[in-house]
């Protein structure tokens, strides 16, 4: 049994979801490990990782805009408003998806169906440079 | 330290939570792990994973109806509209839950508590197969 | 490769977020564990994980206020009412946050950013003893 650590440094390029597969993949293949676990581990609160559709942009779109109805940016709702108005709306995005990400690994592949991509999401307005903690346990 | 991966095919019914608790625990036995890691995962980006209340069926109901009253299926506030009405919706159910779940195993068994249960959430209208990827590492 | 399982009992004092992070940490350095990974398990269906900011207790706040107006307390909208006006509140709100959490270990600590913090997140209006089962596994 051994494992990999790795750190990715993401740059993202505003709110919406960024694909991160094929980096994911490289630190699979760097790991040389066949069979075992992979782990995704965002160092953020305003951002996070999500597994979705690949294939239509259009998915990506709308889940960006699902999130700005549903998550309001009105600052009289907060009181934690000095960071701006979208860093209090981030932080309740970040909340309702993921921090971290758990994926099998067979044959020194993720076990992704085929229509799944990973994806940082970035709640900022601005573009930020995120890290992504990648960790693989196996054999 | 040994390591167990299975995949599972869940036959869905249409919308709602399929309680997957015993063909998990089923796994769990046939890794013969004493202590270790369960971690599952879902291949799909328009079905998701839930650990969730095991008594009372109202409860999945009413967990249904929210997310039915919470993600419109109006297309007109969709781009992705050509896979049918109920396809973006169901992305977005799955952004709002999991892809992977982590539970530990000690004895044998996973560590749920009295009350849990291990669901997959079916968020597209038709029933479909779903593949669950299963794996324990552990001693 | 070894690994490491504690059950954290947990005292919540009502709706909110309460900060386990010191507690956390403390079952990383007994598990005596350089790298490797953490995974952390709540054992309820109306509390949940949330990995979230450690700086401003305005966020925690604006997170609690944020549930209390996206999940209604309303109890004409529920089936499942016998435990209470807050119990099926408290049921979604799990299922939109998360009940298992994993953060990579790095020089026998939690990978975790600068301004993240482990949070228990009570949903129901009373204070509970929560279960939290933290398994570490590595070298």
């Amino acid at each position: 049994m051994k494992q990999h650590r790795e750190t990715l440094e993401i740059r993202t390029g505003g709110p919406g979801l960024l694909d991160i597969t094929d980096k994911v993949a490289d630190v699979v293949r760097a790991a040389a490990i066949r069979d075992g676990l992979l782990t995704l581990f965002i160092r953020h609160t305003s951002a996070s990782l999500l597994i979705q559709e690949n294939a239509d942009p259009d998915v990506l779109h709308d889940l960006e805009q699902f999130m700005r109805r549903t998550v309001s940016r009105d600052t009289k709702l907060y009181r934690h408003t000095t960071e701006g108005p979208d860093d209090m709306p981030a932080h309740i995005r970040s909340a309702l998806t993921q921090a971290s990400l758990s994926i099998p690994v067979q044959g020194a592949r993720m076990a992704l169906g085929t229509w799944q991509a990973i994806y940082v999401w970035e709640h900022r307005d601005r573009g930020q440079t995120r890290e992504v903690v990648a960790h693989v346990i196996g054999d």
